[in-house]
C-alpha cells in the first residue's frame, strides 16, 4: 500500500467529511439544474402521466427540511410543504409554491442544515436519529444519523435522475 | 448527548461498512425492479426517445464493473460490455446481450464485488484509487476507493429514478 493511513479518529471525521460532501454536491446538482431552463419549463411532467419537475423539487425541499427534526435541529422550515409534497403525489393540490418561491426555500433549507452539520462532531453523527428509540439503537447502532443522510443523498439522486429526463 | 460513541478505529469501520451496506442495498433495489416485470417489458423506454430500461441496466454493470480495476482488484469482468452501455447512447448498437444473460452478469459482478468489499480494510478503503496518481492523491486524500464507492451507489440510485418510471 502506498499510502498507510492512521486509521482513528482523524479517519472517522474524513468519511464524514466525505459523506457530507457528496451530499452537498447533490444539492448543487439539482440547483443547476432547477436553474438551467427558463421557470415555465418546470411545469412539465419529467415523463407522461408522472410528476412535474416543479413538484420532484418541491418534494425534495419537503424531505431534506424533515432532516432537522429528524436530527433535533430544531423545527421544520417549510412545514406547509408536506401537504403539497410528501403526504401526496402531484397534481393532488391545485396551487404549488411558485418556482421563485421554491428555489429561496431552497436556498434557505440548503444554507440551514450546512450550517448545522458543518458543526455536528463525529459523535453527534454516530448517535441516533430522532425516528429510532434510546432501546431500539442499543440494538441498532447502525440507525444513526449519517446513515440518514446516505440514504437522502442517495434519495436526491434517485429524483434528480428523473427530473433530467425533462423535455424542456 | 444518549449515546457516546468512542470515536476511532472502530467507528471508522463502521461507517464504512454502513457505505458498503447501502450500496448492497441499492443493489438489491435494481435486482427487485429487473425481476418485477416479464423480461419482454425492459425493452422499452422509459420515457419517449430515452433509454431503454434494457440499455440503463447493462449501463449499471459496465459502470460497476470498472471498480474492479480502479480499485486494483483485478481485470473487469465484462471488458465487452464497453462499446455497448459505456462508450455510446443506447439504440447505437443493433444487438444487445439479452436480458438473462444481463441478469447473469448482473448477480455474478455483484458476488465478486461483494467478496472483495467484505476483505477491503478500512486502510485501502481510504487509499487512492487507481484513477488518481500517488502525487495528486498526496494533495487530494478525499480521493479514495470509498469515495468512489459513494459516487458509484448515487449513480445506481439515479438511473433506478430512471427505470423506475417504465411504463410496464
Amino acid at each position: 500500500m502506498e499510502n498507510q493511513n492512521n486509521i482513528g479518529e482523524a479517519s472517522t471525521n474524513q468519511i464524514i467529511k466525505q459523506v457530507i460532501n457528496y451530499w452537498t454536491d447533490r444539492n448543487k446538482a439539482v440547483t443547476n439544474f432547477i436553474n438551467k431552463y427558463p421557470d415555465d419549463a418546470y411545469y412539465k411532467e419529467v415523463a407522461p402521466n408522472r410528476s412535474r419537475a416543479i413538484y420532484l423539487f418541491g418534494h425534495l425541499i419537503a424531505v431534506n427540511d424533515a432532516l432537522l427534526p429528524m436530527f433535533a435541529l430544531g423545527e421544520k422550515l417549510f412545514p406547509e410543504y408536506d401537504a403539497i409534497f410528501l403526504s401526496v403525489p402531484d397534481k393532488s393540490v391545485a396551487d404549488l409554491p411558485s418556482l421563485p418561491e421554491l428555489k429561496k426555500s431552497w436556498e434557505k433549507l440548503n444554507e440551514t442544515l450546512a450550517d448545522h452539520f458543518n458543526k455536528m462532531t463525529a459523535n453527534e453523527w454516530l448517535d441516533r436519529h430522532m425516528s429510532v428509540s434510546v432501546e431500539d439503537f442499543k440494538h441498532e447502532p447502525l440507525r444513526n444519523k449519517l446513515n440518514v443522510l446516505i440514504n437522502r443523498t442517495n434519495h436526491q439522486s434517485y429524483h434528480l435522475g428523473q427530473m433530467i429526463l425533462l423535455n424542456a
